[in-house]
């Protein structure tokens, strides 16, 4: 791409926006803006976020005047115009380019941009910013619908699974085909303006007691649903639009779908994660070496890790601070249970199951967040061995009686 | 509703905010939130809506901090930083209702009752501004979908278009009926969170040349649609939820509409719509009086009306700053055009003709916006006389031509 | 009509049949047909349906050949081939107007139209048993799809229950909207073939025990359901399609209809109709008289006819031996239960209520065609007095705990 | 499966048909026979149809009566008697089976499993005819639909079609992806007794110019449509129903997506196949030895065989049969145009292009079936050298100017 073609949707940008006022333009150039946005080249999507950042950012003679009158006649009304002040122009363009067809779509892929310069263009991040908020507003959990995914859903809408997933990867249609037999279960959340792509799904088994390894649950033939049937394993949670990140559905799902295989299920007893412990090999090797074939020697290790390691309170390891935060419990640890190359490179193989316990989770939940306790099972504390400091951990009343 | 109950409503409000990290307590505690507030009598609403105001208004020590930070470092992320400090937790509150089933009617209700009490209870604008910002936010243009209401439509829906419709009241269903016949269009917006519930609703009369009487245009047996059939006249378009006030969906929906029937019917030269004007009587009361049965000295002063009676530059009759200010043109003034007690009253029977051309709406609108010119047909300007400011008007080109 | 233009159409039926190899003519020919003959008048249908009876009957002399070959030499096959004999060209012409759009409903208003002149040309009922033969096949209950009828439904559906409903004419919207209430339920059977158009629908209303009057039960104000709501009661069965005439739905639908509601609402106990008795008065008029005001004398006649008034050992009253017939159980007489001048006339106000009792029906169904024995409540059997031949009525177990 | 097994699924089916007047209890046995025909083993479904031939034969003491009285007094009426006569118990019990879920699938079977046994158990050719005629008019035409089968079409019916597809083998889901490509269309037939399960379905190759290699067609990569896509090539028809065969559906498929088609893409001028040969190694074998690499020696056989091989008029080879008696025109040869193990057993490798022209299939269909002259193309009948006898080819007005 010319400077001269980053130039022409620079002005076009700018005349959508000084023209405003009359929409049919505005529409029709906001479709032109989509099109042009996806035809750009790596240095053209530099230039034309640069532009959003140098040119349509706020005008601070505005923002200064809004303080003023703010600190002049302070007032609940003063500060709504101060907020009013401080919205920049690319705002009032992110909310013309929705209406274009592909609008929502475009403002994704300008925030994916945007994240992935972030290390490399930091100056950018208001630009960020601004597209996070708007999206925020718009992802609303309000406007989201839970639909099940399954062997009658459209080929171009699974198609997408095998493309995303992306905690265990799935190889091809007919490992697709098992995600989705009658002993599975998979949902997404999709929103009215992206009705095709899912923004994030879930894939669940639904088992005769916790699973505890990933090979068997992917493998293992079908079985049918019976009285028996009490447990609904949660193996897999992908979010699919990088656009999206940092705007969290992942804990709303689970809950969403735990509640709606209840329904479904009455016999499900127990609602649980097979997870992947993602931080676990490289915390260890950080640590006094052990013999890592030694299975109770790593089991304590990895119950010391997920209790007691920390950043700012809350679980190192990422998974668990998902888990944990959402109020779930620390149930089970698994050796050898996902003997894959990425399982053994990361956790040593280790699996663990965090359980979802409805009438538990708020509790737990300010059980870290407040006071930066983990909630866990009695046989996970137990196996941290002696190390750990009793103030972090605490056993459920669940965890007592289960 | 007592004292106590308020304060029930006020304390879950409150523990919901408080407790905005657990999702499930907050999910639930909005529906019941919806659910109450459903039950409020008006003095619960004031009370409540107060407590909006009072209790969940923007941290000033927040914003203040916010500010200083700003001018000790002015720079876009400061200026994000302060537009985060102005969020008030009442629109987190919001945020969180939407998310419990029925929260966008709840929320569309509470901002109809804060506009009811503009007057009454001037104090809490910053509540409804807070409110505003986000259903505008929420409803932007690119979540609407246009959908057909013809007599296929179901039931529930339809009667939506009897009970809200404005302009000219349908007269139960066979009247409706009628509205819907081949000869007819009606289209509204919905948006996906209110799917049963029209937006805004337009119905448009497929005709041999452009109407001049409503009550002609109602009562006329359905014709055939031919190759003659020219003209889409818009005769009533109906905003259908107070809650959404002020946040303008009409001039976008005869957009989509015209474009709509032109691909449908390519036969459609005219666009047009048959419209009130309702500040017409009012306004000729103040001027020196004329025979209103003198058709000619009628027509006369109505067009000096439309074309002079201007409020900052912007036509005085508000459905005239509507059409004219959306890009139409003063096309045809007829008297006897509603005869009915309403008609007579408003505009002593007159009906006016806006035309929307396709590719003079943008320059028409910039004369109007930039310069103040209303842009009409020569013969409204003719039978406007000699009093009309000939900087204020203008006959467009189409017009000359036409 | 003039008769140059029958001959057109007989013509091109002539030409469909000869060509029914090629397909694409047939479609198109079939097409003209469908539209021709909805153009016909009186006149134009009598001489259709006389040369469907003359020049596309069955050839006599390929049946007498069959008769022959199976004669010869009697075998399965030779009945198989016989029974090809039979089929008459006409029966080929109908299968081929089918595949027209519009085909099937030119199909059934040959058939009303063939039953329409019954009695003035039997002479042609070989082509109305033609006919009825097909659409007995094609409507096969298997093919028939159960639709709930309620205010979500669209209104060119709805319109078509205010025009059929036949047994309590429906009073414009606003008595439909009554009828489709929280506490009402209606519901049709559509094919296939007839989306828009439904084959026989039925209204029920969710009571508090057991409805007695049908005046009070279409006024009366909506009742919520709760747990309380015991009772279904079916008040009007409509069989929308004349051409489908004889060809029975009514007895699947209400057991359908039952299993259905029964599955929403455990809570209810009883399904049961009120029913109106169209040839009692008719009936009582040839017995010895009676004081109709005389309510009791009256229930003992209306529990006499009912019970033992017969023609070929069924109810000699039409809607009794649809219901006795489909195994109900005569439940209860209601004096004074439609107080119409319908309801008047033909039963002097009389209504009576069929119950409809799962485990039961087989049995009275049994009772009545093997033994001509009449199933009744005891308290009707009692009303009857003691003319009542025992051989012809019994209580049935559940009436007798009942 | 025991013989008790057996006597159990005989004993239920007579009983539903005793009982035929109760429609529940038939409903509910008709449920129970769909599931125990299900579970029969060969030995099982040997004994159940021949219970079907022996059991629920036609009353021959009917049947004769029936004659007698067309004898003694022949009609049309008599006839219809006769018809209704020789209606065997067997049909009724196809009639209810069709009530009750699954049931059609169970007929299909059952018929099905005649059609295997039509050279092993030719005496059960009764109860097959009875399933046919059935079926036949349940499968009118009129009540198909057709649909197209994109990549937005759900999995489990895109996964029939690699199942079912038998002219050229579907390779898994990424070789199904590019038969659904942009430049490739596929339709089906479906009954609405049948929603998840398609009767026939064909695939389109849109091209620029007749395709001539189907190796090439089927891996060549996507191209956009543009004006010069000028050909629609039907490259495989599947009939997927065994169940159905013998009752014809291809011929009104490929007419309804060629109207669609050219409604779609009005720059379509070329309708054609690209078909393989089955016949014609089979043929060549039994002929003077030719050099089969010598490919103008080829095609002057395969144009004596396709133009001059006959059997009762009609060609030889089954697939040019279909498509000429359709109507379509035999337009060019391919040598080398299936070079797969198929393509040149079958064929040595010969494909050939039938071409449909709307406006001469009427008069193609009559020239062969009337006096058996194919339709084909100038150079057709020029290749097959100077055997071809005259009488039996002709040259179409279009073949002339095309």
């Amino acid at each position: 791409m010319s400077q001269r073609e980053i130039d022409i949707v620079i002005n076009q940008t700018t005349q959508a926006l000084l023209r405003l006022r009359g929409e049919t333009a505005a529409a029709s150039l906001a479709a032109q803006l989509v099109r042009r946005f996806s035809e750009l080249d790596d240095i053209g999507v530099d230039a034309y976020l640069t532009y959003l950042l140098t040119d349509l950012g706020p005008d601070t003679a505005v923002v200064d005047g809004a303080i003023k009158a703010y600190k002049d006649e302070p007032s609940q009304d003063a500060i709504a115009d101060l907020a009013d002040a401080t919205e920049s122009p690319r705002l009032k363009l992110f909310r013309t380019v929705n209406t274009a067809p592909g609008g929502i779509s475009c403002l994704l892929a300008m925030r994916a941009a945007l994240l992935d310069r972030r290390k490399t263009m930091p100056e950018l991040r208001p630009v960020e910013r601004d597209l996070q908020h708007l999206l925020r507003s718009w992802f609303n959990r309000g406007f989201l619908e839970l639909r099940q995914l399954d062997w009658q859903t459209p080929a171009h809408i699974l198609e997408k699974l095998i493309e995303y997933e992306a905690v265990h990867e799935i190889q091809g249609w007919s490992d697709l085909r098992r995600r989705l037999a009658p002993d599975r279960r998979s949902f997404g959340f999709f929103h009215p303006s992206l009705p095709d792509e899912p923004i994030i799904f879930v894939e669940v088994a639904l088992t005769h007691g916790m699973a505890s390894s990933i090979q068997t649950l992917l493998t293992t033939e079908p079985e049918p649903i019976d009285a028996d049937t009490d447990t609904a394993i949660f193996y897999s949670i992908t979010n699919c639009q990088r656009g999206l990140s940092g705007i969290s559905f992942g804990s709303f799902l689970i809950k969403r779908v735990s509640a709606f295989l209840q329904n479904e299920l009455p016999q499900l007893v127990t609602f649980a994660t097979l997870s992947p412990i993602p931080g676990f090999a490289r915390w260890l090797a950080e640590q006094d070496p052990i013999d890592v074939d030694d299975q109770a020697a790593l089991t304590a290790a990895c119950a010391n890790y997920l209790l007691c390691a920390r950043r700012k309170q809350l679980p190192l390891d990422p998974v668990a601070r998902f888990h944990l935060r959402n109020g779930a419990r620390l149930e089970r640890l698994n050796p050898q249970g996902d003997v894959s190359d990425k399982g053994l490179g990361e956790s040593h193989g280790m699996l663990v199951n965090y359980r979802y316990s409805g009438q538990d989770l708020e509790a737990n939940h300010d059980a870290l967040v407040l006071d930066g306790v983990v909630i866990a099972h009695a046989n996970v504390i137990a196996a941290a061995g002696n190390d750990v400091d009793p103030a972090c951990v605490s056993v459920s009343p669940a965890g007592v009686a289960g």
